[in-house]
């Protein structure tokens, strides 16, 4: 499981669905970023009645399960997108902002803490 | 730009910065919805004020491409982290989700509009 | 608390505000929206951690509760903005809506559970 | 329009529509919160493909009119509910913040600009 990722396929898909709908004339950097929060949403609002034990079952009901990778997917499409049309390179951009993460949140001081970096 | 993406590298490194932090007790899939929606929020943020116009040229100014970069990076490691919670393959999710998107606006239909498939 | 809200002062010192500041060329009812979901989601940072038994106890710390009239204010105040700009009544529309809701949900079949209408 | 907003009796029907199908139990702050998110975001979805130009233009269409109506009572409806969970006074908290506002944007500074105040 999730052992690759073919990102060139991916976009490449993404991109030319798009281009077949002529859809590009409303994917602007600002109209995909409200896309990607509605879609995100969509994903908030399977979770939103849920206990936080039964947030952790979702995948054992076949309707809910599908629901779940489908909006995962929708957030995903969305992202890869951006990245496409103003040519950011996921794999630098997580590994960049991980490592700025560890020199915000060290180890050390934040263990078992859920506070915001400036409230240490 | 965007050859490659080595989930496994990134979804272990993730992982792996939660486990150090202890923070494995605050990553219920509800949770983890959440942080998303937040993260999805402050990548719309960057872009709210702007036109459209003006969303292609974020990255010509150096604080802002750093800004997109890091929010976008935000967002897919929330989404990983999902993906790696609930054991969802993210390059199937993505490709089975096209596949129904195609059925529900078929290209001869809906090309140039951006109508919801529910209004044709 | 909340025996009164006079709505005609409220929105006229939003309206106010951004004239003062020549921000009515940015407050298109698109952007607002932007600024709106953006505000509901600093709202949510607030709580994305905590269990659920400890958001009930959030206007106990000095400063969480500060966070949460503010977060809160913004949210309303993009609100407010809105429905000055497309002239929207919102009692009205929460009557409305309510009536709406009421039929579907009848409080007969639904009592007690958390599914969407469309579950039914 | 807008000239006056009963804001006890709205309360008192959100709470009592919730108390009559035994929803109390859902609504806790943390998910209320969500719910919030959730329905900013229907908001902006309806918004996502528009040009700035077309969202002025909304309310002219009668199906579209209904959405914007709704979305803006789903918002107004969670964010009184947690007024009311949370004991909050929408009206204070509103001056609190517009104050707040105005010390962080002096009109005289920011006129015409849309940067955040911390980039003043």
């Amino acid at each position: 499981m999730n052992k690759s990722f073919d990102i060139e396929k991916v976009m490449n898909l993404i991109k030319t669905f798009a281009e077949k709908r002529d859809w590009d004339q409303f994917h602007s950097p600002k109209n995909i970023s409200m896309a990607l929060a509605v879609e995100s949403s969509e994903l908030l609002e399977i979770f939103q009645w849920l206990k936080e034990e039964q947030s952790w079952e979702v995948m054992k009901d076949e309707k809910t399960s599908v629901a779940v990778k489908d909006e995962i997917a929708d957030v995903a499409v969305y992202l890869l997108r951006l990245c496409d049309l103003l040519s950011v390179d996921l794999e630098s951009a997580i590994v960049d902002k991980m490592k700025k993460n560890g020199e915000k949140y060290p180890s050390e001081l934040v263990r078992g803490s859920s506070k915001k970096y400036d409230e240490y």
